[in-house]
Order: structure tokens, then sequence, then C-alpha cells
């Protein structure tokens, strides 16, 4: 794990630079992988206080699935510095003769469609935070009620920033039957974002007052 | 700066734990640079390429105002550990006396006023990179439109996750002047956050369609 081997202060230095990794793709990743581990450190702080004894158990697998999300996602913040150098690689093969250029067009089809599934994925990972924060922001430790509101707005950002890689890459794909299931996908992922990450909003700022 | 000198592996595990620092306002402070760090990566991509001459000066402008949030971004990132170890350290003083409570009291009152500042600055940073990505998106580097949209959702983002926690420390706070101000100033900052972000999100979505 190259990229987040990086402290944050040479991650963001690199990230201002003109070389396109990381990029927006791995952003996003790190984004989603922030909120999911501000639950489990919100599941953190409510395990072992007697006031939350009751909802100890729910709060041990919320984490586990959180845990499980931010590993996801970093193994994506990864997964998205690979597929654009494969994709960068692709474009580079020459395109001499007519086999060449079939070569070179097949394999830039195929770097694309990866470039396409890992913020696919890094979306679908984002997504899944969301549901976690209904019952960290009920349940949990009220003194952290503003990680879990930071938590689903990050993971909302997270999602739609994915989604935009997804969307950039879509355009340059031939195979019409994957931008199809692609752009199916995408739009159930959406479907309820804002709606979701609004109430959840709604239940923090309700303790907040 | 410590904290930013941590590997992002190092930091995403240590946000997962229970020690409540790192917590959601450094996360919004790093996700307001990292914000500010693409629209930096937008100009480098754009400066220097004969397509773009005409918006070359701009560009240099808008890199010089992204660089200085990010860099402030980063230093707030650090402050806000300070504060809470600060308002910690407060809230631990002895209470024997009635003198002590009083030296407390005063103590936690002034600490919670940095933890509320801190994260007001960040948010005012935050929201300052908005206004750039308008120009980023209308005449930088159009292959890098995705990424001036996942710039202005992860600042917006941080806006909001920012004010959740000034919003957490003004509920314990005395001095009702110095809460009813920093209420006002809140207002100003999010009066048109959303319209401003979507407006944005609306021209990158534009360009990618």
């Amino acid at each position: 794990m190259a990229l987040l081997n990086t402290t944050i202060n040479d991650f963001l230095d690199q990230l201002a630079t003109k070389e396109p990794v990381p990029g927006g793709g791995s952003v996003a990743a790190v984004s989603g992988a922030m909120a999911a581990g501000l639950i489990s450190m919100v599941c953190s702080l409510t395990i072992g206080k007697k006031k939350y004894a009751e909802v100890e158990a729910e709060m041990h697998g919320l984490m586990d699935r959180a845990e499980a999300l931010r590993h996801e996602l970093q193994e994506l913040a990864e997964a998205d510095v690979d597929a654009f150098r494969r994709l960068s690689a692709a474009y580079k093969l020459p395109r001499e003769t007519s086999a060449d250029v079939a070569i070179r067009r097949d394999a830039i089809e195929q770097a694309t469609v990866v470039a396409t599934d890992v913020p696919l994925q890094t979306a679908r990972a984002a997504a899944s935070i969301i549901p976690l924060c209904r019952p960290a922001a009920e349940k949990g430790n009220s003194a952290a009620i503003s990680d879990v509101g930071v938590a689903v707005l990050l993971a909302q950002a997270a999602v739609r920033s994915a989604l935009l890689n997804v969307e950039i890459n879509l355009h340059s794909l031939q195979d019409t039957r994957y931008v199809l299931q692609t752009r199916a996908q995408v739009s159930a992922i959406t479907q309820s974002l804002s709606a979701d990450t609004e109430a959840i909003m709604a239940l923090v700022n309700g303790q907040l007052a």
C-alpha cells in the first residue's frame, strides 16, 4: 500500500502537483475511509461505557462493518492509482500499424473498464457507510454526535465524488452494454443518497440543539 | 506539524480508536485541504498548455489562492488537536475549593472559545475554496473537470463538518455575546453554500455530459 503509506502532508503536496495521481478518485476513497473511521471511533467511544451497556453488542457489530468498509476504501484508494497507471500505459502503446491500433484500442477499452469499476466500488462502499450512521446517531455516545454528522457528510461527498470519476470514464467506452449496466448501478446508488444523508443530519442537528 | 506527518494509514487507524483526537474537526480540515489541493492540481494541469495559454495568468493566481488555503487548512487540522488537548486539560483541573471551581470554569470557557474558533476558521477557509472552483471548472483543463467536482463536493462537506464542531462547542459556552456573534458568522458562511455548490456541480456535469 504505497499511496497511503505517505504522510498526509506529502499526500497533499503530491495532490497539488500536475501529476494526475493521486487525483479525485483516490481522494474520494480516502474521504470515505475517514467517514468509516469516524463511525468506528463513535462505536469505540460507546463500547465499555455503563450508560451504553444495552447497545454494546450492536456497537460491536456496527464497528465491524465500519472497519471492513474502511479497509475496503483504503484498498480502493490504492487501486485507483494502479488503474490510472494502467490506463496511461495503454494510451502510450504504439499505433504504427493497423494491428497496433487495434491492440491499443482494446487495451484502452479494458483499462477504462477497470478505471470505471474502481470508483464504482468506491461509491458503493462509501454509500454503505450511510446506513451505519443512523444507529450511531440514535444509540451511540452522544458526546460524539458531531462526529457522526461529519461521517455522513463525508460519506455522501465520497459517493458523489467517486461517481464523477465513473462518469468521466463512461464517456470514452465503446461497450454500450457495460455503459448501460453501469448507469443503472449509478442510479441505484444515488437514488436516496441525498434524502438519507439529510435525514441523518436532521437527527444529528436535533441532538445538537 | 505532528498529526499530518503521520501516514494516511496510521491517521485512519488512529481515527478509528476511542482516542477522541484526531476527530471530526481535523477530518474537516483535512477534507478542505484535499479540496484545495485538487484545485491546485487542476491549475497545474492547465498552466503551460498551449490550448490554455490565454488563462495562464488567471490559473497562476487561482493556484496561489488554493495553495494558501490548503496550507491554512493543514495548520487548522493541527490546531484542532491542540485545542482539544487544551480543553481536556481544563476539564481535569482540580475542583476542591470554590476558588478551584472558579478557575476551572474560566479555563474551560476560554479553552472552549479556542475549540470553537478553530473549526469556525476551518469552515471559513473551506468555504473560500468554493469560489475558486467556478473559474477552475469554466477555464481549467477540461480533462480534469471531475477533479473540480470532487473539490467542490469536499469543500462543502468540510464547511458543514467544521460547523458541526462549532455548534457542539457553542452549547457549553456562557458568553452569550460570543455565542450570538459566532452564530451570525455561521449563518453568513452557510447562506449560499448549497446553492453555490450545486451551481458548480451543474457546470461540472454539463462538461461531463
